[in-house]
Formats: C-alpha cells, structure tokens, sequence
C-alpha cells in the first residue's frame, strides 16, 4: 500500500532529500535536477552499504558510498564504480539504484514498496477531488513534532476514528467541538473520515478556540466553519482546519511501538506575514496528541493483557468496526 | 495454581485495591463494599482499555475506565456504559469485569488464574492446622521491600529449600542458626519446610541475634525457639520467627528475570508500642536476600551457558530433588 | 574451529586466568601448577553455579564455587566437594570441570569448544613457518582497547580484507601504504592476507610513519619494510609490523553485535627501555580501527535492510570472494 512518507515543500531544491525508515527498508525520497521526486532504497549496489545515516539534507548533484565511493545521480543511476570497469562484462547501467515507487497528491508524497503497485490515485479514490480547494499543495511546514509511543498502529488510528472519548480524554478539544458532532462520510476503501463543527465562538482549534491566520484561500461557506478529520489508510491521519492543516504520519517500529511524526502547516502568505504565529495551534494539538498516546498505550496495555475478550462498539463507533474491515480484508 | 498475591490487612477500607501483574495477566485485588475480597482482570469490558496503571491505592466507590467512562461497582458489575443503553439488545450485566478466583488464608490473600480453580485448602493441605498458632491475621505489614533480579523463580526456590550454602555464603546468618540443623517435616504436594533451631544465645533473626519485640501471643515452648521455613509452590516463600513473620512472593518476568516482593510482618500490638523497631529484622534479611539473590543470578548464568550439565545431590539437599519431581510432575 | 583467545605472556605464574565467553559458553583459560595452559568451562559440576565472573585474574592454588564451595585443581580436578563423600557410589574423579581444548602457537593462545578437535597445526598450516622469524612468542602486551560495535563478525573480517576503501575511509593509514600495493599469497584454507610495503619515507605504522623501537630481532632486508596483514579464520586478525604486533580478536556477542579485542604487543627489550613510547601506534591504530568499526556498521545496516541485493567485486576484492567461498562451505 502507498504511505504517506512527506512533503514536496520540504523537497525545495535539487538535492534535496528525506530518508525514511519502515518495514525493514530504508528509503531515501531525493529531488532530481529534473525537478522531479524519485524514491531509492538507501543501499549500494556494491557491497550493500548505507548511503546516509542523515535524516535530511542536502546532496550535492551527486550520491556517493561512504565505503568504497561508489557515485550514483540523484535519479538512482551509476555514475562511477571505483576499479569497476576494468571487470570484464560490467556494464554500469545494470547497477541503478533500487527504486521505490513515488508519487505526490497535492503536495504529500507516498512511497510504496511494493515491486508492481497500483497507481495511488486508485487508494486515493475521491480525495483529490473532495479536498480540492484546500489546495495543500500551497500549505508550507511550519513546525514538527515526532513522538516514541508503546501501542500498535491500529490503536492510534482507531483512537483517531472516534470522539466518543472526547468529555473523559480531551479537556481542552471538548471545549470546541460537541463530541456527538461528528458528519461522517461513508467510508470508503481506504479511507474514513468526516467533519466536526465548532461550539458557539470557536473559530479554529488553536488554545483558545480564536483564529489567528486568514482563511485559507479555497475555503469559503461551510468549510470555514468545521474541521475535517480523515485517516487515510495505513499511515496518514489528515486533519483540515480553517486556516492550517496538521499531518500525522504513523511508523510502526514493531507490534508494541509506533513512531509519530505530526507536522503543522500554514499557507506561504501566512508564514511570510511579520506577525505570523502558529505556536496556539501546536499547543493545541500536542496536548490533544499527547492526551491520545497516553490512552493508547493504556488501551494497548489491556488488549496484550491475559483477561482481554473483545468487547461491544456502541453506534458511535462504526468507523472503527469498519476499519477492523479493512484490516481482516488486508491479512485474509 | 494459587499464588500468594496480598495481604489482606493492607485492603483496610472498601475500594482498597492492589494490582498484581503475572503471567501476561494483570489483576486487580480489591475491598469491595460488603467487606468481601475481590479479584478483577484490570481491563474494561469495552475496548479492553487496562482501567488502573497504579500498584495500589483506593478506589472511590466505583472503577471507570480513563478511556470512555464505563464504570464498575466493586464488586466487578457494570454499573454505567457511555450510550450502549441505546444499543439494541445490550445489557449491561453481560459485562462484569471478568473475576478472577481469589481466597484467604490466615491474613494471606491468593489468587487462581484458572477458570475452574480447586479450592485454595487443596493446595495448603495441613498448612493452616499447622501455623495455626502464629495467628497470622492478626500481624501487619511494617516494611516492604522489592527486588528485580536476574534469574529465574525456580533457582530462588532452590536456593530458599537448602542451607548448605549458608557457611559460604551468608556470614551473617550462619552465626544465627547451625546450616545442617534443619528439621524438615515431609515433603508435601505442594509445599516443603522444615524448621532451624538457633545457636546459644540467639533470639532471633536480627543483625545481632537479639529479639526487640514480644514473642508472637500463640507460641509457647519450642515454637518461640526456632525459625520455620516453608517453601509454597509455586511463588511463596513463608519465614515465621518467634516474634514477625517475613514473606516473599515470587514474580516471573521472563525466563531470564524475576521480581521479588519481600516484607515485614509484626503484631499489631507491638507497631502501636512507642519504642517498636522493626530495623535489626529488615537489615538482617535484606543482606542476607541479597547474598541469595546474587549467587542465584551466577547460578543462573552458570546453568545458561554452553558447558553446564547436571550434577549430583547430596543427602542434604533432598528437598531440591522433591522439588524438581514436583515441576517434572506439572510440565508432564 | 580453533578460535585465538588469550597470549601466553598474560597467564605469567600458576593461578593466573582469563575469562573468554563465547557461543554460549564461558571458559576459564589457566596457567596449571606445572606451567601447562588448561582451559575449563565456567561451570560448577555441582549445581551449575558460574563458577568466576571476573574477566581475569589470579586463583589461588585452586578455583572454588562460590555457592557450596565446591573445590578444584587449578588443571580441573575436583578436590574437595560438600558433605558428597558420604553419598553412596559418589567419586570425585567422575566430577573434573569439563575441560576446553587448548593449544598454543608462537605465544598465542587458541581454544577449541568442539568435543574432538582435530590439532590446531591443521588449522594453521604455513603459517608456523610463514612468520617464525617474526619471534611473536617473545612480545609482550602493552596496550589493550575493547570494542562493542553493532555489526556482525564476518563484515570485520571483509573490511580487514581489502584496502581498496583505504582513500575513502583512513586519510592517515592512506598516506602510509599505497592502497592498490597488496602482495597478497595465495588464500589457505583457514587464513588470507599478503604484506604491504611503504610509501617513501614511511617507517612503520606510526601517527607520522616514524619508527621509534628497534625492529623485531629476527627480521632482515624485506621483512623490515613492510606490514603482514593475516586474518586467520574465524576470529584472529593478526597484524605484523616491522617493530610490533598488532592482534584483533573478534567475539561475536549475537548477529548484530560483535566484541573486539585490540592488543598492541612489542619486544621485552624495547619494553624495557627507559624511553620506551608505544602511544604512536596505539594511536595510529585507534583511529584507523574506529574508522573501519564505523563504516561496518553502516555497512550492516544496509545489507540488513529491505533493499539489499549481493552487488558485484572487483578484481581488488577476490579475498572476499575467497572467504564468502569459506564461509559457503563451513555452513554447507
């Protein structure tokens, strides 16, 4: 399946790169000198080193081995190979990079390791057309915040799916919304998700419910008044405020440990006003955020413990019986 | 099988809880209104969130889950379900905490994680009849220490079944009692002991061999002479001298760790006493604990490793081979 | 096979030891009563107790368990065993510590956990004779420096084998050797390696390729212009300058991480003198060693992750192919 790996506004110049560490691979996402994104594993064809132990960077207008030197373009192809081409038979064009397939939807890059995938506008489905006129590719990162939690993946997006726990978990959230509010859409293949309005006075979720940015450009009517809460399976948890978007993508490290990397991200005409700020909506949300992981490692806590049975969803909890849909179509 | 878990004096009011965590199983052992003892799996019946992260404490009347507020009676009923009222056909007295078997014996709360446990009296056999006269309800807990160790339980009971180490490893203990003056009574389904005399001039178990306290009210004669070591399989370790009690129970972490929970008992009559100390009795025993502990983490090391093959018993160690026909006996 | 584990100058009077644990194993290698070199698995006969937990040091006469004190010859034999004289059919001599081959070549000492080894000679072949001259008996340890690298054994041994990364990676042993100028022999059965010759005006491995101790006695003409690079299989990287030894010994811990063993060892005499400095190529090795630890490591990462293929050698890489071809046919 696609993943949710990062932003092309990160990727702002030849060179340009994030490497990603999941499911056993390590990939680097690199700007070509075409402008173009392309995904290779971070491995050398040569002896099988890591090219970069970096989480980010810059290349410059090459990739080269730490070991033996071996220089690859930033399209994956084999520039120079030291003492190779005196090898009888080598022909460097044989030894590219491994690619990872990559493609970008309004700005988000997936990645998917899979050696023949479908295209991501198949696991999209309506997306890009629903979300059109947010136009995200327009939005710029303006803060990060990773997170090391003791649950499984399927714990923090089920936390995500439900608001139920809303009153008991989030004092702050529940200021903002009505916890019942929610306007789900039906759920689709690979994908859930829906709407919540605000309470009386609240403008946007930020510490104290006021909006300090312009709307964002597209947005007018209704869509200014709510915001859209979707996880789009398996690792992209999309949430679409009036005036910011937050990402959250979800890295499983093993069955009992998960990285999260939650990222806030304003429009470039906001970011470059002199009074600009985004500190009340990080506030926000990493308390919110931080209020969800404590309740996920508990719940993870009881699920792996000897006493566990599966218990009952009340009607307010369909999305996640349909997520665990999703997931016993996946692994049958 | 019943394993030590609690003591009953240390559940002094309804909502009194302590939370055992063994065997992937984590347990609740809790006052319930009505005076009785109950044992609950720590998980909600809903999403199997696990309701307590603390060891112990009190509960205030009820137990609500921190994820969506279903809350339990006590006594394990459901007493409230965030709108599954609403549900067709959901009663909520479908949905106790799931129990967990749970009796005591003289003060000693055990717990069974069986679904159809025997009584717990088949397991102690003459146990009660025999330390009839400690009246061990009637001591309290002063001191409690815990230790996390790097070997497994077995090797701690072996090492609590013989003395012979006692003249190599503990300097300390062998001034009290003679290491070959054990009168062991006959080994029992589930449990073996016996009792040591002291050497002249020796009280008690205390740093210098004097006794500071009463002697228990119900022992007379020999009883106030000696100390008895009893062994109950599987993880309770049962010390009684002529005036406390020490106990340990025996935690299993994984094959290769183990905690131990050690404590303190003394009659109630002698903690309300102005001049009651209780210090010489604990600092005996931690030295000496940890002089146990230290050789059964080297033993352990020692029986991992590539050149270990077992060796022969001497007379004096019988006891060690009862026990191990006593878990051949449990993993046939 | 035969695995390089201590030097003979080290166990200098009956009694001394060191400690080498390995596979799962721990054996106590000891200088005998009559100067013989034995070598023990770490194991009491009695119950299994590790029987010494230092990493070296001196017995006394004899090797004691620390639980029931059971007693044994510095050669094995069990002397004296608690209370077990009075068991029926119970002879000490059935009871030794179970003993560890043990040979030794030059000053080197080798253990061997198989049950029938066949002699070490057959293992090393030429070398004996390769490197008599070098009289490595007569060296004496100087300098120890242990490493705890996350990386496997046989991606040490690799880097040890080519020197084709050495512009890439070792700026300062770079200017030292030309690194296409191997005179490598034709690979044994058990060991590859070759000598390289000196850069002009270089020395001997040195911070600044100066030689600061007399050359070793026995070596002439040639042999005093150049290094021996030797890694003798599995474990043993044996490293000949014209004035000193360097010896690697490598401890695989588990797949991901492997213990190493620096010595850097120099003549009786020179150690001796009043001037005598080795920090010149402590130093110079240090750094060198770091730098090849660092780049196994990362090389470990990638051929660990998802994206890794076998990649092609060059010509400069035949030795690696020759121990890929070792390591097929220990395993086959």
């Amino acid at each position: 399946m696609w993943l949710a790996a990062a932003r092309a506004d990160q990727l702002d110049r030849p060179g340009a790169f994030v490497r990603r560490d999941v499911a056993g691979a390590s990939v680097l996402i690199v700007r070509a000198n075409d402008g173009s994104i392309r995904a290779h594993h971070n491995v050398c064809r040569h002896r099988g080193t890591q090219l970069c132990t970096e989480a980010s960077g810059v290349f410059r207008g090459s990739i080269q081995c730490p070991y033996h030197a071996w220089t690859y373009g930033l399209d994956g192809h084999l520039m120079a190979a030291t003492l190779m081409d005196e090898v009888d038979g080598f022909d460097r064009s044989e030894y590219p990079l491994r690619s990872v397939a990559c493609e970008t939807w309004d700005g988000h890059i997936f990645i998917n390791l899979s050696d023949a995938p479908s295209p991501l506008s198949a696991q999209l489905g309506d997306l890009p057309e629903r979300f059109a006129t947010w136009q995200m590719q327009d939005l710029r990162l303006a803060h990060r915040i990773e997170y090391d939690i003791a649950t499984n993946w399927k714990l923090v997006v089920q936390n995500y799916n439900e608001c139920l726990h809303c009153p008991v978990i989030h004092p702050l959230l529940n200021q903002m919304h009505h916890y019942l509010g929610a306007e789900n859409v039906p759920t689709a293949d690979f994908y859930c998700g829906g709407a919540m309005g605000f309470k009386s006075g609240v403008e946007t979720l930020s510490t104290d419910g006021k909006r300090r940015r312009a709307f964002l450009p597209g947005l007018s009517g209704r869509n200014r008044e709510l915001v859209n809460y979707f996880a789009i399976y398996p690792n992209f948890l999309l949430t679409l405020h009036p005036d910011y978007m937050m990402t959250i993508t979800i890295w499983p490290v093993d069955c009992a440990r998960t990285k999260l990397v939650a990222e806030w991200h304003f429009h470039a005409d906001e970011i470059a006003k002199k009074d600009f700020v985004f500190e009340d909506a990080v506030e926000f949300w990493d308390r919110t955020n931080q209020e969800d992981w404590a309740i996920s490692e508990q719940s993870y806590r009881g699920i792996s413990s000897r006493g566990y049975q599966p218990g009952p969803y009340s009607e307010r909890e369909r999305q996640l019986w349909e997520f665990d849909q999703f997931i016993l179509k996946q692994i049958s």
